[in-house]
């Protein structure tokens, strides 16, 4: 692995057009005259590895369903994607992207379930940032009507994710008190909506200063991420909290079963500390991942408390659990129909301004989920920015220059 | 820590005769006539450090119970006592014991809730193995009319826990299935009773050989606990079980989170491979404390696993968390009612014969529960065997030739 990481950092802009080129040709060489534009990953490293290009068209294979992409889920998994910090990740070029949602456009043999110009959301084991996708049946649902297409984006990874940590994983029940770090995220504003469905249950929050006022309204209690929210929460309740969710790590994990009380769960669903910068983040992310304090179960044994780890991608993708994933969807649907539950949407983006979006999630600067929104032209100005293939600081001085009221 | 252990080593028969002089010195002085018979653990170590003596008859405190004990349980955490083993014990001499059953003989100033002559089963924080205890009233219930003392005794510890780390920690539900350690015992046949309350639960028992016969029909498949049971279960089911319970420790902690599904959740509520013998227990404690596989976090999130630690006693005496006990009592009772669950009673010992019933538990002799019958006189052999205060050897010797068809 660690020669794989030298030779990431070896990546040049040279390989990524060789590659772009190479794709090219081969979509000529095909006969295929059809296309799509797709955000493609020319290489594990920072953002100027991405880039928008055309590639061949994909057509469904049997059991699959091919969509017309009108809108893109992007989280915070998508940085660790592009920096080659996930588990096994497909050798690039690849095109990023777990979910998505848009129209039928065709469904391959043995599909049954879904017809041409059926709304749908889906989850996609890579490839959902493009103008088209296909995916097996089991990873497709349909839309309620009244769901926007941005808004089921949104909808499908944070709230079953959220849904299966707060009541499979760790039994939330009347009374209960939650923690749950980066709050104003797609999934932070997915727990607290679903806690809201629980009577009595507190929410305690973590956020960056500049979001409270946007998100006081959504949680019980809400901290900045940068006080000691350890001493915060034990002034409020001395006892603890009876779920800790964490998509940060680190230091974070150890903190997290301090505060879990007896019977407890504390609940990892992310290791969003571990993307630390723009480059060299394969050192980071080994360093950071020797560094996380192990866990003794006998520690766990005598402080009657329960450590988890949830990730809904190996789940759906490699865990095979695509049926208990449909009867949580089935749950959720039910409770937006209800209007208990709704995605909240930070901001939409064209394929082309995926950097300032992945950056803008890097900063933690969304509240809520980012969008890519694949029939939005660009804004002028990230245009621009596109055009100056520059170095890592000009990119930076680029975006802030962005005006986020979109 | 070490230097505890150090000290435990040096005790001798003649350290013990002396604490057992200046307790007796203590009751005479303090002028009170009242005695009751107990067994005092002298100092940590092996069988030796056992006996019968009198002492001073306990009174109740504010909001405290009396009871006139019939029966109380032995575990095999109470072995772990014996030896030192377990986390902040009180200093020896002590009498051991956390549970029993018995008839309130009188209540304690505000004492709510119970009435002289009320057949009751209790949780004590030790003190249990004795003819009279006191113990708040928090950890008392009332028993059912058709149980018997030794039923009660039998119930309270091992049913309690198996409900809650099945109900409260696991979550079990219909379909699901379950590896169980130690079948046999007391907790592993509260298991297999409680997995029968719910449909279509597989259940994985492991026992030694001798026990298959007797247990067989509680559990689903039964295993020798001295075959490669991952083979075995996986030969069965190849995705694994999803409730993993565990009271050994050491090597099945690794074994058991291989076991499990996705979602599955492995509970430690034990570590009995951690008594290891009679003498120079401390380091064999120590030694296998730090040679359990500590979990690393991000193997848990990758492999969405999770993994919790069980301690009734701790719960119950450190964390405050009676009343959610007793609800569960609640329930545990209906089922009794029910006739859906039943203690299953290994053997019946009097105090005196306490040595020969740690040896049975310590050697995974039983089937279900050892009971200590306060009220039942030994039987010959027990009392030759008590009369030689001898070596280990000897002792064993004595063991191998009692009768367990009792």
């Amino acid at each position: 692995m660690a020669k794989e990481g030298a030779d990431m950092t070896e990546e040049t802009e040279y390989m990524i057009d060789k590659n772009v080129s190479k794709e090219a040709e081969n979509v000529e060489s095909s006969g295929d005259a059809k296309e799509m534009r797709a955000v493609v990953l020319a290489g594990f490293g920072g953002l100027n590895k991405l880039r928008v290009t055309k590639k061949a068209m994909p057509e469904p294979q049997d059991g699959e369903v091919k969509i017309r992409v009108k809108a893109c889920g992007l989280n915070f998994l998508d940085l660790m994607v592009r920096q080659g910090t996930v588990d096994n990740p497909p050798k690039p070029p690849l095109v990023p992207g777990f979910e998505c949602s848009g129209i039928v456009e065709s469904v391959g043999e043995n599909t049954t379930g879904f017809e041409i110009g059926d709304r749908v959301m889906a989850f996609v084991n890579y490839n959902a940032w493009a103008e088209v996708v296909c995916t097996p049946v089991d990873f497709v649902y349909k839309m309620p009507e009244e769901m926007t297409f941005a808004e089921a984006a949104a909808f499908s990874l944070n709230f079953v994710a959220a849904y299966m940590m707060l009541f499979e994983v760790a039994n939330l029940r009347e009374g209960m008190s939650v923690l749950v770090h980066s709050a104003g995220g797609g999934v932070g504003q997915a727990v607290a909506q679903l806690c809201s469905t629980v009577p009595n249950v507190t929410v305690f929050g973590i956020a960056s200063c500049f979001k409270h006022a946007a998100i006081r309204d959504s949680v019980t209690h809400l901290f900045d991420r940068n006080v000691d929210y350890i001493q915060e929460v034990k002034k409020i309740s001395p006892e603890g909290v009876d779920i800790v969710l964490d998509c940060l790590c680190g230091e974070n994990t150890a903190k997290g079963l301090t505060l879990l009380r007896p019977l407890g769960t504390y609940i990892l669903y992310g290791a969003s500390n571990m993307v630390t910068g723009e480059t060299k983040s394969f050192f980071s992310f080994a360093k950071s991942w020797w560094q996380v304090e192990k866990v003794n179960p006998i520690k766990l044994y005598e402080e009657n408390k329960v450590i988890a780890g949830f990730s809904l991608l190996n789940l759906l993708f490699k865990h095979g659990k695509c049926s208990l994933v449909k009867s949580v969807m089935d749950k959720l649907l039910c409770l937006y129909d209800q209007k208990k539950i709704k995605p909240v949407v930070d901001s939409l983006w064209a394929l082309e301004e995926v950097k300032e979006a992945m950056q803008r999630i890097h900063d933690r600067g969304n509240i809520g989920k980012l969008i890519l929104d694949v029939e939005k032209s660009p804004t002028p100005l990230y245009c621009m920015t596109l055009m100056v293939e520059g170095t890592e600081e000009e990119e930076r001085v680029g975006e802030m220059a962005i005006n986020w009221q979109l």
